[in-house]
């Protein structure tokens, strides 16, 4: 399944960086712990971090009933969302072509309330701390209208991805002047630091290795 | 130094996780490899991921003159930048309280072209590959033209940070049914991938121990 992309979602800049397969936009998607979603309010942006979750092509996006881009969003203003990766730092032989390796989807659209609010929570733990749905306690039907979930359709997005080496120019390869080469950044998981007298359960034990 | 909240950049929401002390501010924009740059854009909001980097309180903002955040920035359009670090998944007895661990600043302004692109894109080269701009062929005459440099101030401001286990309610506590703690993330270089024949230069090798 392919993206298509629409007017807006149409890459402009780094033709040769966009991804057009749906699974890498569902790669990307799952590989992150919070997006950033922007949403205008009185004419200027705001764009905060969020958490989300996808099932399918729908973006589960949670926060406090509170928060200003929730509110705007509930209220059926557009809204854009960013999950982005960066894999490591591109160093050149000039410093016109350093660059970064990213993974990168943004998404368009306007977000709706979730139609089963439980559902998109379940989803949203999960995203975040997979097994935790059924370990921990579920959500009271207080909490469950303390939280607003909504969802996006993933329908109007875009991806782009940078890998491998520098691209210098060839007078700066001949040249031989400076190294050039990648740097890699990963995210990784520490020790769990347990708040808890209970041993530390084999969902949270087989995420840290 | 103290920031001194506007009221759009007053947080609403979780006040006991704010930080007004400048020093932070600055920690977690020189943590970072890219902000999330939003604009609006035909009254929809678009936002990207960006390169930046800081000198004072100043956020140098890098991109492409082709691309449509930077240009509508250029034009004068307001903006909000985002840098956002995610420290760990914070495990709860509740799935109400589950969270994560971050470290989060959000600036409002509106962004004008660097005074002196030079020494812009020299803050920006060092931000994302310190050493680099003593060590690689400086930016041509074409190079410096074909990249757009934003200046933002760093005036409107706001930081949140979340640290430590979960606040979890004491009936859960007392439960003792499920586990919780903190599952710590932390990004990590790894080995440097040459490109070139020439030996991993210091400012490349010191990063990645």
């Amino acid at each position: 399944m392919t993206l298509s992309p629409t007017p807006r979602s149409t890459v402009r800049r780094g033709k040769a960086r966009v991804e057009t397969d749906r699974a890498v936009l569902h790669e990307i998607l799952d590989a992150g712990l919070v997006c950033h979603l922007a949403v205008v309010v009185d004419g200027t942006p705001v764009v905060l971090p969020t958490g989300y979750g996808r099932d399918g092509d729908v973006l589960y996006l949670h926060g406090s009933t509170g928060a200003r881009t929730m509110r705007e969003a509930s209220a059926g203003a557009p809204v854009c969302v960013a999950v982005t990766h960066v894999d490591g730092v591109v160093y050149a032989r000039s410093s016109f072509h350093h660059s970064m390796n990213y993974r990168s989807a943004v998404v368009h659209g306007v977000a709706v309330p979730a139609a089963d609010p439980e559902h998109a929570l379940r989803v949203l733990t999960e995203h975040l701390a997979p097994g935790s749905w059924d370990h921990a306690r579920r959500p009271a039907p207080r909490e469950l209208a303390a939280t607003a979930v909504l969802a996006l359709d993933l329908t109007e997005a875009s991806v782009k991805v940078r890998t491998g080496p520098p691209g210098d120019d060839e007078a700066d390869v001949e040249a031989n002047t400076a190294w050039a080469g990648v740097l890699p950044l990963r995210a990784v998981w520490g020790e769990p630091l347990p708040a808890s007298d209970l041993a530390v359960p084999p969902h949270v034990l087989s995420r840290a290795r």
